[in-house]
This record gives C-alpha cells, structure tokens and sequence, in this order.
C-alpha cells in the first residue's frame, strides 16, 4: 500500500452548516507536511465541545470543518523532519500540543502549549496556513487541531500521543478529553489530598472521572450534585459517597453544602458549563483553603461573578484545560495506568456506534444515559 | 499603681453616629475578665478599614464605637487564665485572632481564626458577650477586637502579639495591618518566585508594601498601576520598576499590561478596593498560571467578575487577609525583621498627630500625599 505522498479519499463526516445534521462525505485528505502526522482514526468519541461548535454558538466556530477531538487510531505517514511517531505507531491525536520549546512548555507551570495555537484555533495547519481537507476541491476546515470524525486526519507531530500498542483504541480514545480532563482537575490542578471533603457539580463524563480522581487521592467524603438524580446510582461506582439534587431543596445548593459539611468543602469541581453553579461552586467551599475547579466550558459571552470577600477570606478560584496534563508525555502514561487497570475508562462507554451514524450519537449526548458513545470510524 | 481590677478611665475617640466626627471622651474601660488583656495603647495608626466603617457604608458597622485597629501598646492588666502575655509587655493587638485549637488554626492552610470571630463581628468580648468600654454607664461596641483609637483598651488574649520590647511602638505599630498585609499578600498568599513579573495596582501603604515584598521575593519587574502619578516618585524607593497610570491610555489597562509584558504579568495585586480594578487585576495575568490576589476591600455588595475562560485557561483567583500572616506567631517575627532593618516601616509614616487631632487624621487619609498617620495616644 503506497498511499504514502498522496491524497487519501475516504469517508468523514463533514459539518457543512451549524446545526444542520453530519453528512458523511468522500474527502480528501492531502499527504502531511513538514511537522505533521496523517493517522488513520480507528475509533471517536463525541464530546460536548464538539456539540457546542456544531450547534453554532461558539462565535470561533467555522465551517464547513470536520468537528471530534476524542479518538485513537494509527499513524499512516509522516512529513518531514517528524521522528518522534513513524507510520504503524498506534497514536492518540490531542487537542492541547505540547511542542516542549514555547514559554508555555518551558514554564514548567501548564499544559497549553503556545506553539500551534495560532493555527489550529482557526481550522488551518501552521506549514501553509492552509487545510489539508477538501471535497471536491472546496476546503474543509480542522477543528481543535484533531478533526477525528474522519477515517483519516492530519495532525502536527506536537499534538500526538504514541501510546502502548498493545492498548485496546476503542476505549482508550476516551483519553483524548473527557476522562483525562477529569481525573487531571484532581490532581493537577486542585492537588486534592488524603482526607479531603470533595463536591463535584454534574456527574456526567467529566464529573464521574473527577469522582474518580478524588477516590484515588484518598477524598474522605465526595458530595455528587446532580439535577438528574438518575446519574446518582451508576456514579456510585465511580468513587461518589453522597448525593445531592439541588431541586430536592428550598435553599442555595451552596448553602445546603456548607450545611452539609460542617463550614464548606475543601475542592469543588464545576463539570457542566453553567456559570450559576460555577459561583455555588465557589461558595460552598470552605473559608480559609476551599478550591473550585472550574470544568466546564460555559457559553460564550457569559460571566461568572461572586462578592470578593469570598475570595478575601481565603478562597481560590481556578480553572484547567484537559486537567493540567501534558498530552504528549502524559497521555501514554494514562494509557499505561488504564492497561494497568489504576483508572477506569470502559466504564464511560454507554454506547457504541460507528461513524455514518453520527447524527444519532449526537442526538444521544443530549440525554441522561449517555456518558460516551464511541463510533467505530473505519467500516 | 494599682489600676489593676479596677475600672480605668481614660480618654478615647468615639464615634457615635456614622459619617459625624469623632468626639474625645472620658472613656471607662471596665477590668480584663478570663481570656482577656487590658492594653495601654501608645501609638495607633488609622487605616481605610476604619474610614468604612465610620462612614456608615459597612452593613456591619455598630454605633457608637472605638474604631483603630493598627496600633502598639503595653499590656496594663490581664484576666484569668491569661499565660502568654504579663503586665509590662510590649504587644501589637490583632484583628486576626491566632488561638493555635480551632478547625483554621490546625488546618495549616489560612491564618483565620475561628475562636472569637462570633464576638469580634459583633463589637463584644466572649466572655459575656459584653462591652468592656461605656461612657456613663452607656456601653461603646468594640471594634475589629482591637479598639485602638482609646489610651486602653480591652482585647481577648489570642489577638494579642507579644513583641520585642526594643521595638518603637511609634514604629511598629503599623505592622498591625497595611504593611503586613502587604508583604504577606506576597509571600504567603501569591508566593512570588526569582524573576517573576509583578503588577501592583493601587500605591498606598499596602501597594507599596506589596511592592517591597515583591522586590525581596526578586521579582524581576515591580509595574505600579496608579491613577495618581504623584505616587510614582515615592513609589520607586518601595522597589516599583515602572509606572502605568490608566489614565494615560485608551486601551483597557489589562491590555496596556497584557503588552508591556509579552502576554501579562505572573503576579498581580489589587490594592484599592475597587471592583472593576479586581477584574483588571486578573484579566492582565498571563495566560497559564498567571495568579491575581485581591487584597484590597470592596464596598459592601459589590461583585467580581470576568469570563470563566480567563480560569480555564489557567489564571488563578485569590485574596488575602492580612497577608496570611499567622498574628501571634508572626507579628513578632515581622518585628524582628524591621529591628534587622530587613523590611521598611518608618518610609510608610508621612505624618504624625495626636489622638486629639484624629479628625484631621482621618481626612489625611483621603488626601493623596497621606501614607500612614501614626496618631499619640497616650498624650
Ligand atoms: N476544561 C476542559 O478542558 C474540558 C474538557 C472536556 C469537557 N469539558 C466540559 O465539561 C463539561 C462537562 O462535560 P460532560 O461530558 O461530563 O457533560 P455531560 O453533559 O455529560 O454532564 C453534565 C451533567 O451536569 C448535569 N447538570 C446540568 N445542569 C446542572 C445544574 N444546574 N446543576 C447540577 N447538575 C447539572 C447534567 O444532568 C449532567 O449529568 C462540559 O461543559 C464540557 O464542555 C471541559
Ligand atoms: N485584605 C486585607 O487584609 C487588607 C488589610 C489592609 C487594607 N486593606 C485594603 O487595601 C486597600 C488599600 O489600602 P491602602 O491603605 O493602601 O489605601 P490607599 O487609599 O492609601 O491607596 C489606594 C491607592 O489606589 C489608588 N487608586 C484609586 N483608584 C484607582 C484606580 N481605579 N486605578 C489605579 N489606582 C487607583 C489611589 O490613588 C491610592 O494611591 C484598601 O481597600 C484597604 O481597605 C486590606
Ligand atoms: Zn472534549
Ligand atoms: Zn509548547
Ligand atoms: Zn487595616
Ligand atoms: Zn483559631
């Protein structure tokens, strides 16, 4: 097979318009330049920030692009002067590069890499400043520097992750987003300790991979707030000691936590985008040393706001962005701790489907029992 | 003498209503009951916190009392049980209790205390929940638990500092609040590295104390941000490197930062209290681990705010209270530093009155050539 060099059509499903249902077209996918990677995606996953763009809202969205950012597959050729990932290498393509050379890197202080950040946040590669997707000759543009809706994507080499090849890809795509940015807020960004008393606002994906983390860091008590207490029964596998609706309650959810826990909770983790529960989140927290974690991406041009006396006595506000990891270095090592069976990652997976179906995939993100549903790109 | 477990009258300035004009009064101060000092007061300054409150603006505020709370005495009496201080020594009394039991002080994380908050809040001692002060049998709320604007003054045992008896009281009395909330704000609350950039908005005593403990930190660029350029020429003697008057730009001054400084500063401070100023403060931090410490105090109800994407994107949010400085531990330790002459104290002293003349104090403080007026109280 000699499809090094050349222009692979194959079969992606292109957002022509926002909020206009997939449509699975013939692409074609020019051969990567110089620092970039083609990978053969094997297996996606849908994310809410892949719903949020399609859906038009975001004001940075642009189309016609090829949205999914979630996925694993394999490298199929690489441009000049990339030595890092050869063809066959089994890979997870991410949205936060990790170039190890910009300040960011350099700074031993974040993840965000500076490097490619011009480029992929508006839907083109940095050699030419041009799209390596087109149909019939009309460009599509790239979505987050991954495009994984599409049996083929290219990449630059700064934002793949080679993983263990023995790592099975139809869970281990989960490891792109959702599940990394979890576990990552815990302890990266909060640095939850042993004994900590956690809340975690909506037990989606990302909330029950907070869970997760908080377990595993030794959280005495993890308070699970959800409006929908059908996620409260499955969320207790995930590490979540109690629950609480904050319909079932006349008063503040922030109040009935304080109450709850003695004086607030040492860690909150905000995992719904909503900039209301972003600021209960901040205030159930306890004076002197109570953290929030601010997780979800909340609609553009909303604000979150509180008093700032909050924060005068003692309470810090923050944020992270695919959980403060590294995605190069770090997402092999997620791999390795999931073959080792220290995470979970199977257990996210409530549906399975496979690319020409993807508008039902959509559909299903947008209902309770659906944490990730991974379509099978390659059929 | 034996003013010991009697009533002491003496004079001190009560505010009686809001926003009037303290008024020197035969003040009776009634014997420290158990867990409780009786503080001859030599030197007090005034403080914004002060000139809130007197104002009527704080919902909190109670009339009529004795405001001060940045001041240096000689302990005159004390009550059962009281070990750790003796008549005769030489002690700061601090609105920050420090009574090394309670959930904030073993937390090892925040330098509240828990322990007489509930009374201090309150203008009351613990003991009865009384007032130690009256005027002809009229009880005087207490303030802060400090009460400084009186020859003596009645404080709980664990917000009481004991200090070097070298140290000039006329001198040191303003490490009870401003200079070290400032030089805390730094070291304990921001923790600034070698070579970091800093910005300081606002350049009164606690900007400028911010700045000198920036400098100790080495930060490598101090940037003032003020709207009175008259603060700059002092302001370079306190470690500031560079001037940014607001005024003087058409940009938002989170943007004038933003540029000066290849994509913000690593540390900002806001030191004025102003809300939209907090937001600035935060907004100019740099992308990734920027980190923004609201010292300054807003006027009741007013809020914060910015896009949730300036924390998920790595900024972080925090405040301070007293600089975080433990009050009983680290009060005197403060002291120590300035007798080695290893921080500032006399600098920040621009004008020195009597306790008769703390009318005219206060409008000093609203004046921009006015740091600290240290008042002699015991005249
Ligand atoms: N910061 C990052 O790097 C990053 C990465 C991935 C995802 N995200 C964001 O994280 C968020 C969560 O993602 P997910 O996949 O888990 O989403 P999800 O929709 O599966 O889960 C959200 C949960 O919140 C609950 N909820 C909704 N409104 C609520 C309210 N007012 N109070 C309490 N619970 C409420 C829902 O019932 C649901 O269970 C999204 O905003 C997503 O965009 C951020
Ligand atoms: N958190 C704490 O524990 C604590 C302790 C002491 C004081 N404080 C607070 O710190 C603040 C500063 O105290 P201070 O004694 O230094 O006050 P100050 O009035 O002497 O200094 C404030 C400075 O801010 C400048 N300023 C005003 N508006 C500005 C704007 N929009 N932009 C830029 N500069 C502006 C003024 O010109 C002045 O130089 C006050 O709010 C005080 O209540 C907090
Ligand atoms: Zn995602
Ligand atoms: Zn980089
Ligand atoms: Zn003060
Ligand atoms: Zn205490």
């Amino acid at each position: 097979m000699t499809t090094q060099g050349q222009v692979i059509t194959c079969k992606a499903a292109v957002a022509w318009e926002p909020n206009k249902p997939l449509v699975i077209e013939d692409v074609q996918v020019a051969p990567p330049q110089a620092g970039e990677v083609r990978i053969k995606i094997l297996f996606t996953a849908l994310c809410h920030t892949d719903a949020y763009t399609w859906s038009g809202k975001d004001p940075e969205g642009l189309f016609p692009c090829i949205l999914g950012h979630e996925a694993a597959g394999i490298v199929e050729s690489v441009g000049e002067g990339v030595t890092e990932v050869l063809p066959g290498d089994h890979v997870i393509p991410c949205y936060q590069a990790e170039c190890r050379e910009c300040k960011f890197c350099k700074s031993g202080k974040t993840n965000l890499c500076g490097k490619v950040r011009t480029a992929t946040g508006v839907g083109v590669m940095m050699n030419d400043r041009k799209s390596r997707f087109s149909v019939n000759g009309k460009p599509i543009y790239h979505f987050m520097g991954t495009s994984t809706f599409s049996q083929y994507t290219v990449a630059h080499d700064v934002s793949v992750a080679k993983i263990d090849t023995k790592a099975p890809l139809d869970k281990v795509c989960l490891l792109g987003c959702g599940v990394s940015t979890g576990l990552g807020a815990v302890w990266n960004t909060a640095k939850v300790e042993l004994g900590s008393i956690v809340a975690v606002f909506g037990l989606g994906t990302v909330g029950l991979a907070v869970a997760e983390g908080a377990k595993a860091a030794g959280a005495s008590r993890i308070i699970g707030v959800d409006i929908d207490s059908k996620k409260f029964g499955p969320a207790k596998n995930f590490g979540v000691t109690e629950f609480v609706n904050p319909n079932d309650h006349d008063k503040p959810i922030q109040q009935v936590l304080v109450d709850l826990t003695d004086g607030g909770v040492d860690y909150s983790f905000e995992c719904i985008g909503n900039v209301s529960v972003m600021r209960a989140a901040l205030e159930c927290c306890h004076k002197g040393w109570g953290t929030s974690v601010i997780v979800g991406v909340a609609a553009s041009g909303q604000e979150i706001s509180t008093r700032p006396f909050q924060l005068v006595t003692g309470r810090v506000w923050k944020g992270t962005a695919f959980g403060g990891f590294k995605s190069r270095t770090q997402v092999p090592w997620l791999v390795e701790k999931y073959m080792k069976k220290e995470i979970k990652v199977d257990e996210y997976i409530t549906h399975n489907l496979t690319l020409g179906e993807i508008n039902e995939a959509f559909d299903l993100l947008h209902e309770g029992g659906c944490l990730r549903c991974v379509l099978k790109v390659d059929d």
